[in-house]
């Protein structure tokens, strides 16, 4: 095996997009890290902690922003969310991956990080879905939800869908193996990569 | 489909590292143009004008030169070698992905190439044997040579690889399928590039 520092591959997009699907089987099958964020939201139904977040209270959560933990974090409807520095850099200095399921804001605060081992180790991808139709089908489809809340998600996901320029990579969603084809040559692209080998 | 600008593909390697495989079977199997380049040395047995080479005479190559009809060309023992702009500039403006078969020189000289179109077109890969014991192997196995010929390929082989520092991806060959994964991902995820795009 060939020595290299880990890539940091930060993936935005709609819900609706596929891009977490995308995300946990690359981590599966390419012994990347799924990078788990923070919230201060209570658990759903079936989440697990460690899992799908790492679940902490308020008063620890803003005890690490000041702390200075924190590689991106956003204040959502009363809520924290966030990525910890932690979760990230012992992963890329030990040569692993970390592919990280990220909002357009996230991903943007993490390219303002001036930490150089960050830098070096980023790339990032916009997935968006084949047509709004498709989308719109893709959010009406979860579930019985109201004509509302539906309407809703379409205009988030619109407002998400205006920043794919801001990205290096964009991927638009066709079938799933093909998806899946093209998200893993990323990865396996840029694990040729000479500048990142030691 | 997306429009896009046409990638450039450099690939370089030792004999005995199979790029010229890798290159061909990518051209097949994604659509992309393999570079014939052209040569003043008489064609051997089995060979095609046009497929395997460019044949031309003396004459004509040199007029060419003059011309500026090259994107590279050396002397080699007497003979030209070289590559028509002609064979690529095309196939790049009309979208399509050129995949270029090429020494370290040859390389070079395309990376210094002024023109825009290439500059934004190129990414350039090196592909490795194994180790110099399975480089030596391939090189013998190839039929019933002299030991001094066998000796100096190696030696060539070895003076090539020096220069793998020099390029942007380096490959180093392990099995058929997964070196194809490996190269293939090279294209398919410069095709996701979003400043690829029109």
């Amino acid at each position: 095996m060939t020595s290299r520092t880990g890539i940091l591959l930060l993936v935005s997009g709609p819900s609706g997009s596929g891009k977490t699907t995308l995300c946990r089987r690359l981590a599966d099958e390419q012994e990347a890290h799924y990078s788990i964020s923070c919230t201060t939201r209570p658990p759903r139904e079936g989440e697990v902690d460690g899992k799908d977040y790492h679940f902490l209270s308020k008063d620890d959560f803003k005890s690490r922003i000041d702390g200075g933990e924190f590689l991106e974090h956003a204040e959502v409807h009363q809520n924290y969310y966030g990525t910890l520095k932690s979760e990230v850099l012992n992963h890329l200095a030990a040569g692993t991956d970390v592919v990280m399921d990220i909002d357009v804001q996230g991903a943007d605060q993490v390219r303002s990080c001036p930490d150089t081992q960050i830098k070096m180790a980023l790339i990032d991808l916009f997935v968006m879905p084949p047509s709004e139709e498709e989308l719109l089908a893709r959010l009406t489809g979860r579930g019985t939800d109201a004509e509302e809340i539906i309407a809703l998600r379409m205009e988030n996901a619109l407002e998400e869908m205006r920043h794919w320029p801001e990205y290096s990579y964009r991927l638009i969603s066709a079938t799933r193996e093909e998806d899946y084809l093209n998200f893993k040559s990323l990865i396996l692209a840029e694990r040729l990569r000479v500048s990142r080998l030691l």
